[in-house]
């Protein structure tokens, strides 16, 4: 079944031709028509243009072919998010009041709260029951118009229950819509029975799980948490060495707690996307100037933590390409809403509307490996797209930043959910 | 029709006897039953206690009582939004790009932006069309689990735009099902062509405003925007007199922006509420010990705006209430999302998530004349409720900060909506 959107108010991220990802200026760019149309094909993008141009045999109704009529709406490719940790087990709602009382990330974490909980919460989950969990977090966030999403391994910290996660992630590839990749996360934290003994963790890590992810395919990236407290530098180049050998790209966690060398280990091993950069100096920004990797900043877990911001503006002067990503997880970040996370752009990281919706979208598809297929309106890119209610302007979308605006979802060209047909009032 | 709610995971906010408000220490308390049941009648809660202690004829089904089974799910009382502006024409989300880069509110005001700007499209909209556009919003936080709304004029700024206003709210008290309070707030800013004449403006508030509005039977309660830049101290004082004699209690706008002597002024005068309180020192403090007056936090604006937060901790420390209220407006907080408010409460202001959902129910019905039959789940009270998606407690509320975790929502005893009957995944 093709789909043909008519009348669209704005079809906003479109380009002729495939771009990598935008940078320092252009980011403050949204190319869009409007009073547009759309035609899908396939589950790719076909053809788009001003309704004024509407190929003539597309003015009727045609068998095999499903009109929706966008009047009003405005037509945005799917969020992509680069950056989760959604695969896990229950929820660290009891932490949360722990930290408002003032205790902070690191107590938390060394009072064998954090990481470890989930990881010991993980471990006596059934594969099943953690298949079960997980969807329905899938199923929120394609609700809230994410079609593409990374998720991280890393609260196993042992091979069988990191093998358990990636298992996981790969179920989810084939039942889900969504576009998925996953990231093998051994290094995420030192488990309590490795404690003192952390090069023996890294070892493990090394010699026996990223071999076995690699021979049963399991993971598309690696990446380590190369902060303070968590992975060395040294550790940090030791893996993603050892990854690199299997093909592994790295997508890094960098200088969230500290200016930990983690975004300098990033570039120098190609890492697809450097993420969090809470701490990024003249130094970090330098480092990333000109290179391939995404500085990929995760305002939601700043806010949640309480935590300074990165400096966003800044490294957009500087020319850098900023992608943002939920850091959809248990403890720093319970959200994969990448709506609200580009008002969070907005209202903390002082982004633009229009630099907040390249982070969301190009430049996150390009944070994890998929700026060919996905992040823009282009034709034969994948048609993962949602439309939006009755709303003025596509900048509506960050300003009201407590209400669901999104009507439709796309997913390779077939209609997900379509809330005008649902979410009736029942009286 | 009446209903009957059983296997309640949590049924939270419980009152044997309805209370008035909850204060300090208390606040830190939720009174719950665990594995609960709940009945209505006549749109009123009639009953409510532990499973086992279900009544024998409610054991099995009967005609005329509806069953709504609630394994897993948490019944909430239905918040209370004690300050809003909601009736208003049009949006403002281009002035938001302008506030990012770096444009103060006073300066917005000063270009002809804020409370003015929504004042001339306000004017240009008519009545029928500002009623279409509110709609959309009182819908909106429906859905979002409010039961109780107070809405403000105060972008008519003339005589006739604010009856025109008023007269939308009372058409919205007759026809949704949320209950309406309406507020008199002539006095939100001084219009353009009263610049330098304030106190013209504020003689035409007193003498024709006020006695129209009150001919007319159109406003609950009245408030002024008291604070620097906007009205001082003695013009608020004139206004709450004049009120008073027409039985309008008084609500207010109090330091926001200054130490503005709003709080004061307030309390002088029995106001229900004083509201925003982002500067509040000791004295404000001490003024308010021991009063009828409800400060009320809208962390919503200062999020937004990027403004100090209102010391929430320091209020309940020294033995106060708090409420919450979403400040729904164009300009500082375009969001009626209470359930995302609570979030902001305990990410920002520091509060437990006890003391958020106290802050959004019980005493914000105490702060718009309502905790006599809202804000908690007692027998008497006016049934409305939401329960939630199936969560492991009530805390995750406002943990899970950007997931919609209402699924169906009841007002009077109706059902208003079921999210497990609606937004089905379409394939």
């Amino acid at each position: 079944m093709r789909l043909l959107i008519r009348n669209i108010k704005q079809l906003v991220q479109v380009e002729e031709k495939a771009r990598r990802l935008v940078s320092g200026k252009d980011m403050s760019v949204i190319p869009l028509i409007s009073d547009a149309y759309l035609l899908t094909g396939s589950g790719r993008i076909m053809d788009f243009g001003r309704m004024e141009d509407l190929p003539e045999e597309l003015k009727y109704s045609q068998k095999g072919i499903k009109i929706i009529d966008a009047s009003g709406r405005i037509v945005f490719p799917s969020f992509c998010d680069s950056h989760t940790h959604l695969v896990y087990a229950g929820s660290r709602e009891a932490e949360f009041a722990d930290r408002i009382k003032g205790l902070s990330y690191e107590e938390i974490a060394a009072r064998g709260g954090g990481i470890l909980n989930s990881a010991r919460l993980l471990h006596k989950t059934s594969e099943d029951d953690l298949y079960r969990q997980s969807m329905v977090r899938i199923n929120e966030i394609i609700e809230l118009g994410t079609g593409a999403v990374e998720i991280k391994s890393g609260y196993g910290l042992n091979t069988e229950d990191e093998l358990k996660m990636l298992r996981v992630m790969r179920r989810i590839k084939e039942e889900s819509p969504l576009e998925i990749r996953s990231t093998f996360l051994g290094a995420h934290a030192l488990p309590a029975e490795y404690k003192n003994r952390r090069e023996e963790y890294v070892d493990l890590v090394i010699n026996e799980m990223i071999p076995l992810v690699a021979s049963e395919n399991l993971a598309d990236y690696i990446d380590v948490f190369c902060d303070k407290g968590f992975f060395t530098v040294e550790d940090t180049e030791r893996i993603l060495m050892a990854g690199l050998k299997y093909g592994l790209l790295p997508k890094i966690h960098a200088n969230e707690l500290a200016f930990s060398g983690g975004v300098q280990a990033g570039v120098k091993y190609g890492a697809l996307s450097v993420d969090h950069l809470e701490r990024t100096g003249e130094a970090e920004i330098a480092c990333l100037t000109g290179t391939d990797t995404v500085p990929t900043l995760l305002p939601g877990s700043a806010f949640f933590l309480g935590l300074p911001d990165p400096p966003a503006r800044k490294m957009i002067k500087a020319g850098l390409p900023v992608a943002m990503a939920s850091d959809y997880n248990p403890g720093s970040s319970p959200s994969g809403n990448m709506k609200m996370l580009m008002s969070l752009g907005c209202i903390r990281l002082k982004m633009l509307p229009e630099e907040a919706l390249n982070a969301v979208t190009i430049n996150s598809a390009c944070a994890m490996g998929l700026s060919g297929t996905h992040g823009s309106v282009c034709r034969g890119k994948v048609a993962n797209l949602f439309i939006t209610k009755e709303i003025p302007s596509y900048q509506f979308l960050p300003y009201a930043f407590g209400t669901d605006l999104i009507e439709t979802v796309i997913l390779k060209g077939e209609i997900i959910k379509t809330l005008s047909l649902s979410k009736q009032m029942v009286n």
